[in-house]
């Protein structure tokens, strides 16, 4: 399967200290080289980098470790295929427009026998049962409010109704973001870390390297960072339980609900995660 | 206003050469310092990179340069600021997703009072009077085809009727692609060269570069360059006339037509050119 990294900020941060720790685990430290991607918000602006390359050795990942790009909600995603080639068109995140604002989609996860019925607003460009969930989600979000784009409450609660009936289908962690807030859902395997004031030292797991981000960071500075695995060894990092989905504001998680996954689907998910 | 390129293809192609020329004139031979793009498309998926730091100095224009990738169908913009704030989200090339494509659309020019009623289906996210321009026409093809992808014929009979209605509100250069097509608007200042077997030297204008061609590329190649301003000094480019539309097909202009401009756009535009 793939992993996953998000950030949801109180202010604009810059995640290049994460990413290399997350981007050693595309070929390096782990097996996840199909390709990656990163996309980054700033303002109502977002810019996604893509590479179908390895991400421990893309240039584009290299870029990204040297450029410190300041973001409030950021989705970093590393590929092992599953469904879909190793083309371009399968890397994560996904992204597409509504209400007049970007919305970022990255997952890892494996959705079986799922072919959805799309209507025709927001189709997919590739081959992934990922971006075929995504479009599903989009349509879905169209579909229930039309033209006025729902306040973060409501936003919550139709990801909550959608994610109730595609978690039937498989494994289905994913990061989701419109730029304001941050979704993240856990079907197997999902943690997150809440860094504020007084901020420590951190250091990393897949590579020597630390940042003391009391140096780098003020009092109203606030961070989430949400990923697959871990990423330092001396940081207490919460673990999600199966099902559970938070709504990220701010740098801290707001709303959480736990969607019931049903057991059959419990147990297969149980059995793919030994192989992920 | 601002500057263009667009490249497509009979055979993926990389575009490092020309691309190296263009960015010169971000801010370095010319004054378009206000941000820039370039998107590539890669069989059915596209990545594109922006920045909002001037195209000569930015370390996201350093990676196009010395990353060769091979795309059929490519958009660059440099912009020079006329309509919206220096941010990303109003960086050129623009994507949205119609019939499980990307399309991508950059737009040289400046429209005047063009506020347009859209339905909601693709809205824009920055202020530019470009995005506006093509969620219009996004939004007009999917009203005019529904859920069923036309041919280019039509496609190209649909995008000249928008164009003929947009190109009374001003300056209208755009480029815009699906990945298969490149279709190319003039109302004030447009170039295209076809390079073909045999292959020539070719020699920058904006930086003492030269490739040979020949060299580089095989019998079967062709490649159709466009752009605001030729891109070397000892190649013949054709001029577009004021109002011409051509749609690149392979790497060769495949049809063409001239919508009419009124009298009153045309002298404006003309006013405008002299401080472009």
């Amino acid at each position: 399967m793939c992993q996953l990294l998000g950030m949801n900020c109180a202010t604009p941060t810059d995640i290049t200290f994460s990413f290399a720790g997350f981007a050693a685990r595309g070929g390096g430290t782990d097996h996840h080289a199909d390709g990656f991607g990163i996309a980054f918000y700033e303002n109502r602006g977002s810019r996604c980098f893509l590479d179908n390359a390895p991400c421990c050795r893309s240039p584009v990942a290299e870029l990204i470790k040297r450029y410190p790009i300041k973001s409030r909600n950021v989705i970093a995603h590393i590929r092992k295929a599953t469904q879909g080639a190793l083309e371009l068109e399968n890397c994560h995140p996904f992204v597409r427009e509504l209400w007049g604002r970007h919305w970022l989609f990255a997952h890892n996860g494996d959705l079986k026998d799922f072919e959805p019925d799309l209507r025709g607003d927001h189709l997919p460009i590739g081959q992934t049962d990922s971006e075929r969930a995504f479009c599903t989600m989009m349509e879905g979000l169209r579909a229930r409010f039309g033209t006025r784009e729902p306040e973060d409450t409501e936003l919550f609660a139709a990801v909550a109704d959608m994610t109730a009936d595609l978690t039937r289908h498989g494994v289905f962690n994913f990061l989701m973001s419109n730029g304001r807030c941050m979704l993240a859902h856990c079907s197997t395997n999902l943690y997150y870390i809440v860094r504020a004031w007084p901020f420590q030292v951190a250091h990393l797991v897949d590579t020597d390297m630390s940042v003391d981000f009391s140096q780098t960071n003020a009092r109203g500075d606030c961070v989430s960072v949400i990923t697959t695995k871990p990423l330092t060894d001396n940081e207490t990092w919460t673990a999600f339980q199966p099902g559970e989905l938070v709504m990220f504001v701010d740098g801290r998680p707001q709303s959480g609900r736990t969607i019931e996954i049903p057991e059959d689907v419990r147990r297969s998910n149980q059995a793919n995660l030994a192989c992920v």
